[in-house]
């Protein structure tokens, strides 16, 4: 396989495999694409003299092919593509975030036992290269606080709603109109897209791979215009922020709505940009912003992964303190919502209504075990965190229970 | 030189020196530290049991020594250290920006020439990876721009006067109080710090060499009490931002003091914190954030230099386009100024004054032939960037001349 002219293999031809192919014409020198796996043989295509074929299973399992890159939208079918390709031994690269998130341990095993490569940075966050900083950059570092604004779709929907006072349901429209979001917009404003993101770089900054369907994720779907205006009357934003936090090796994700302040570097982040924010022990707080999307950002960061996959594999460094580490859902959470009165039911601790609006104080577990009734009924509830607590005149005593609180 | 246990000597055994040590101690597991050179031996130092030795010289002259890791102040010493240890074909690691920017050419040459390796991370920007960034991530794209504020120093000073009303004096002396500035500040607030990691940043980027003092830089020395409520009343901030442009491969440099408003990245970073803004063709802005100096952060980026120089080096991929760049100093600026009547002789174009205060557009050039006499007698000025200037009713008419203006 190490030869030096690699033939490679290019399985889908939408958006980012277009992006993928403007870098590899203008920048390749010896590699042979030997096919390029579509599904649809009578649509046209530009250029449309490459090596088109219908036939993956073929492609893929040839003995002179080196190279598979996965680029398409269908999971199932891109994990057949990923599983079998690297079964085979081969280089692979991906960026099919569900698909990852949901075989991660059987493909890195794969991966392992048949001595492939498996790269997949444009599957987190587009063009920031994040898996390559934690794999490198971070290597000799202990990480404790992973948090971003990693999808897009939902942070553009929110950009305009909050900068062009328009509701969810209009700025969804907008967002559809503009390309910004699909005809099904569920995986992006429920809160999916981000989850798997999430799940993969947990994996990579702690060592621990979470099942998706065990974490907490709430989209943007249900904010409702009281929200909004609640926000707005405080000076906050809201963005749906997904968040992974180690604390004495305990480790607990969400992917939920939240208030951020102007202090937040979040707050500032708008349109379709991504960014994550990363703490350690040593080096501080980072951050990295970026395009979430598009044809060339996504397309290049799929390039470097091929440019770069001899040399590099991710070394999952951080598995072994992975392995002292336990996933946690028993971490209360301050939330304000305007469906208090619903939420009630779902609530361990205390909490204090006023009318349909009011605070919180919830246990994730108890959210997770009732996400599907909260989904159907639409509660909607926005995240208040630590360190913004204290612009909210909520009093704590005794372990951390509430006993009164009064909004200023 | 490329056995599996490495011989290795540390130079200086500074805060970055033992921040690198503390990661050695922590991580490595083959490779030996067979001398670390001091200048003064009757030092008390802890641990006292490495092998202190003041005898640089053999140190990197021995044959038998693989990497030699230069993290001394003395930019002539470290000069001589890094050029004896690239001679010797060494892998060679320094974070000494000062000297490496006025070496650049001789260094690389030395390189290449004798097989060595010379990673020099910790130079730039502290904590975030950037050169490695510019090296891998942008391999691909086009680098157009590149804005940073990269003095942690000064940046710490501006933001004491902007959140706590004092003048630049008394925050100068705070931050020479809690550490963040030297007895002698002349090489963070004049911007010589931060000139020098331009310097590196445009050989990374562009692939174009310039030697500082071509190069125009003001530091934050002269801003006057004035200039502060100026930037205030109209709710702006005062960087001192180092930017690199290239536009029709024409490249422009500087580094001054700059308004920037709340829609800037810029805005948002306060005290010691660095922060880079990339512009490229095809992945669009990206930006990183981090902590620009301390033993640890700076400490990590020089072991991970140090981990991975086997199989990384420099590709400066961008060299070949670097020759068709014109480095460009004929490029106008426009500036608010409190001693708008000192810099009257300076300026080429039409300048309206009123009283002391004013706008002026001035050209790079002329400002660097008259850099010493403006440093001499402290003029202050501060620049506003095209992309604010529309806050200023400021108005152009026939080939970007001045006609009129007033303030809003």
């Amino acid at each position: 396989m190490s030869t030096s002219i690699k033939n490679t293999i290019l399985v889908g031809f939408g958006t980012v495999g277009q992006g993928f192919y403007h870098y590899f014409l203008e920048n390749n020198t010896q590699n042979k694409l030997t096919s390029v796996v579509i599904k649809d043989k009578f649509k046209e295509r530009n250029p449309s003299n490459l090596p088109f074929t219908t036939d993956s299973k073929n492609s893929i399992t040839n003995k002179n092919v080196a190279t598979v890159i996965e680029l398409i939208t269908d999971q199932k079918e891109a994990y057949n593509i990923v599983k079998e390709a690297l079964k085979n031994g081969k280089q692979v690269i991906s960026a099919n975030k569900k698909m990852i998130a949901y075989h991660f341990d059987e493909l890195l095993e794969l991966e392992q036992k048949n001595g492939g490569k498996f790269l997949y940075e444009a599957a987190v966050a587009g063009s920031i290269p994040i898996l390559k900083l934690i794999n490198e950059h971070y290597a000799f570092d202990e990480i404790t606080q992973i948090r971003g604004v990693i999808n897009g779709t939902s942070n553009y929907i929110l950009t305009q709603i909050f900068e062009q006072g328009i509701d969810y349901q209009q700025a969804l429209k907008q967002a559809q109109q503009s390309g910004f979001a699909e005809a099904d917009p569920t995986d992006d404003v429920g809160g999916f897209d981000a989850l798997y993101k999430l799940i993969l770089l947990s994996a990579h900054a702690f060592g621990k791979f979470i099942h998706p369907e065990k974490v907490l994720n709430f989209g943007i779907e249900n904010i409702l215009a009281k929200d909004i205006e609640f926000a707005k009357n405080n000076q906050l934003k809201i963005k749906l922020v997904a968040q992974a936090v180690k604390q004495n090796n305990k480790l607990t994700l969400s992917v939920l709505p939240t208030f951020v302040d102007v202090n937040d570097d979040l707050f500032h982040i708008n349109n379709e940009y991504n960014a994550i924010e990363v703490l350690s022990n040593n080096i501080g707080t980072q951050f990295f912003k970026g395009k979430g999307a598009g044809k060339f950002p996504t397309g290049h960061v799929v390039y470097t992964d091929y440019q770069s996959i001899d040399k590099t594999s991710y070394s999952y460094k951080h598995t072994l303190s992975g392995k002292r580490i336990k996933y946690d859902t028993d971490t209360f959470t301050w939330v304000y919502s305007n469906n208090i009165t619903s939420l009630d039911k779902y609530i361990e601790d205390v909490v204090i209504i006023n009318r349909s609006e009011g605070y919180a104080k919830i246990k994730l577990s108890h959210l997770i075990k009732n996400k599907q009734f909260i989904k159907e009924n639409k509660i909607s509830f926005i995240v208040i965190p630590d360190n913004i607590l204290n612009l909210f005149s909520i009093n704590f005593t005794r372990n951390s229970e509430l006993l009164e609180y009064a909004y200023k």
